[in-house]
């Protein structure tokens, strides 16, 4: 009969340390297969224990399919596949060391903006209120579009200070740009053509290949795509109010050419990624090719990430009404990405102004932080071999060096030195497509001593 | 000379109520294409306002094109599509009224958990905690693949609860299960031929066809999918802990013949869905098939939205060791779609034992609730044509009516009078897959009296 120390279970309980030895026995063929196993009541006896710790022990054997039963036969040990002692199982992986990120002295491909500036206690008094207020019920799912209140005040939002007169429903909130992308192309199709300017935003393009469609490569002039170049294009994916990382912005008559082109056919459409708008300094903000959009053609986007925190994974579209309908019956069965919390704090950060004011106060910090960096050029080595362009809107300016060196080459001998550079070039998909010589200078983290050291290590180079 | 009434302007700054005066003479063809405007002096004389307030309303202008300037010449008036008064926008939308939902005595299609349970005010506690002792840091991007502590906590709770080793590095957190499918179609690719359990879950289904993905039904037999019916499937989509909707538990032989299916040829997998293991109402937890994989070819998916809350949207998956490459190489640009409070909120609650608690009671929950739908049906009028069956793990039971009647002309009937039904076959992609006559019987949300109302109902149209 099978005989276990049941004292050696330690903190096991009877009934899993029996069923423990009893499935170790199997696997390692002591117990053989189609071997019967003794009565629960036998079993109960000899071990001196009850017979209910015997029963649950086979129980969950049987559950796992290591016993069978016959009607008032009894228990059976299966046929497995392994009857010797399996290799062990592989260690419990040693948590692999983060990678070594290279330390530079200056590294101008960190993007994004500063958090230093986000108002912090007041998103942390309305996440607290809004577990106060709403309780329980923010553990309840919202629709899959986003939760009303925030899909209100979005829309409150974009009527204001976008000219964009969209109804609610027209809005869809999701975890981030990259999860919409990835909503787009479910909802229009990986058959249509996609084209994206050159150079431009590489993770747009990414993503649309990563999904299968094919995303081409549209070259620009000084005032974005042309219309006369998208032959074959079927949803276009542009930033005409301030695009990455040239700067163009489109003027009016080529974004009534790039709607017209969009209302000829059916199902054209233009995406238009508007997602550094909020950070224009001087004059108003431009306006965007959604608010005047007549036909349904524009699908526009924003995110709230850049403009708050990089953490605060919460972005949107607004859909033209045609796609509604598609939408829903396409992708309504998807549940919202961003928790209830999220959506809830956001919308009274909204309604309550904080959001505007919070932008007004990154404009004036970023103005600030843009002047001083254009100042450190216009006063290092490079002054003479250094033109900065188009610095009126967004978190980075444009740098022209007068130099022959091709940029791959300078950025070889600035990594020498430990300065990695980032250049127009660098974002192009064709060669050529984008300006040489053209540093892209993400200002926002830049510390001003580091940068000046930098600036007349480069002043040697050239 | 442009002539307009400053006084007129409201509460816009001048240059703004100039520009937008001087756009829609453009707009309406007032001011012909080419034309020159004054200079901005004389314009600033003539409107007795400062000649920077002209300066900025042409600046915005050029900007927005609607003017370009010749170098010595001055200000012209861009070349417009549209020279006549545009068509009007659309009016700002009215917000449709949400969709009426239909009143259902009994609604037996309405899934998921149930949040009364839930430890709010220790989840509010530990977000407030959070909020106070990370602070700003709570702003700064988590990794790609999620928080270090939060993969941590996972990867501890994984080897107590699931018998699975993972490193942290393994573990991809993301917002919700169906962003995973995603990301996993992209990583393994949607050239792939996909295959999944019918009856089964559809959601994964219709994510597979969404990403163009093909993916097979597959039947099954008391045991699960059939390891010599999978020729031509590349990635087996299952689970054998407690199959979704019949409730089969897929035995030991069986998921070893599984697993050496997958390791027969390069780049087979197998994901291993989860979803709704800690609902075990005897006995211990099924072992994981991601327990015994050796050879790197299960990928492990569990959610927190069910076991937590709806509208937390926290789910992962554990990869193998040999697809952590591909993933930094192909996915690695991803953003974590999963807001960082979240991320360290549910770190500290798994990590201090609050989630092990919280399953423990409503494992004991739901139980009762259970036993309390079963009960009301073994003494309602249906008892004699009703068998309750697989009622041992997840949030459903099984109920095999003995009736002629046909599922759709049974569902028809009970919803005329107010009740709607769920069937196994509701849930087949193959005419037959399901065992007919049997209902799906999600028990959390059922009220009692109501469901007894709702049998009594039944056993009048039996």
């Amino acid at each position: 009969m099978l005989t276990y120390d049941m004292g050696n279970r330690g903190t096991l309980a009877r009934y899993d340390y029996l069923y423990r030895c009893i499935k170790a026995d199997i696997l390692a063929g002591r117990l053989a297969a189609g071997e019967k196993l003794p009565s629960k009541r036998a079993l109960a006896d000899h071990l001196e224990v009850a017979v209910v710790t015997v029963e649950n022990a086979y129980a969950q054997l049987v559950a796992e399919g290591y016993l069978y039963t016959r009607e008032k036969r009894g228990y059976f040990v299966s046929t497995l596949e392994e009857k010797t002692n399996p290799a062990p199982l592989p260690e419990f992986p040693a948590p692999r060391a983060e990678r070594e990120e290279k330390k530079w002295l200056l590294d101008l491909r960190a993007g994004g903006g500063v958090t230093e500036g986000f108002p912090f206690t007041v998103w942390a008094r309305l996440t607290r209120r809004a577990l106060t207020e709403r309780g329980e019920a923010l553990l309840r799912a919202t629709p899959h579009s986003g939760a009303a209140e925030l899909r209100r005040a979005i829309a409150a939002h974009l009527y204001r200070f976008r000219g964009i007169q969209a109804a609610p429903d027209q809005i869809v909130v999701g975890a981030g740009t990259e999860y919409l992308y990835n909503l787009l192309v479910q909802l229009l199709g990986r058959d249509r053509i996609y084209g994206a300017e050159d150079p431009g935003y590489s993770k747009a393009v990414q993503i649309y290949g990563l999904n299968g469609a094919e995303c081409r490569p549209l070259s620009m002039d000084e005032q974005g795509v042309k219309p006369e170049e998208l032959g074959g294009i079927q949803v276009l994916h542009i930033s005409p109010n301030h695009q990455f990382p040239t700067g163009v912005v489109t003027p009016i008559a080529r974004r009534q050419s790039l709607l017209r082109w969009a209302e000829q056919e059916e199902n054209r459409y233009i995406i238009e990624d508007d997602y550094d708008s909020e950070f224009r300094f001087t004059g108003r903000p431009i306006p965007t090719l959604k608010s005047i959009d007549r036909a349904g053609r524009v699908i526009y986007m924003n995110t709230f990430s850049r403009s708050l925190a990089p953490s605060l994974r919460i972005s949107y579209m607004v859909l033209p009404q045609n796609l509604l309908e598609p939408y829903r019956q396409k992708l309504g069965f998807y549940s919202c990405t961003v928790p209830a919390i999220e959506q809830y704090t956001l919308a009274s950060f909204l309604d309550e102004g904080y959001f505007d004011s919070h932008i007004n106060r990154m404009r004036v910090r970023y103005r600030s932080q843009r002047d001083k960096v254009i100042a450190a050029i216009r006063e290092s080595p490079l002054r003479d071999r250094a033109q900065v362009q188009r610095e009126n809107a967004g978190l980075h300016v444009l740098v022209r060096l007068d130099t022959a060196l091709e940029d791959r080459a300078l950025a070889r001998l600035a990594e020498e030195r430990g300065i990695r550079l980032s250049f127009l070039s660098d974002f192009q998909r064709t060669e050529g497509a984008a300006a040489p010589h053209t540093l892209v200078v993400h200002y926002p983290r830049i510390d001003l001593d580091t940068f000046r050291k930098a600036l007349d290590i480069l002043g040697e180079l050239l």
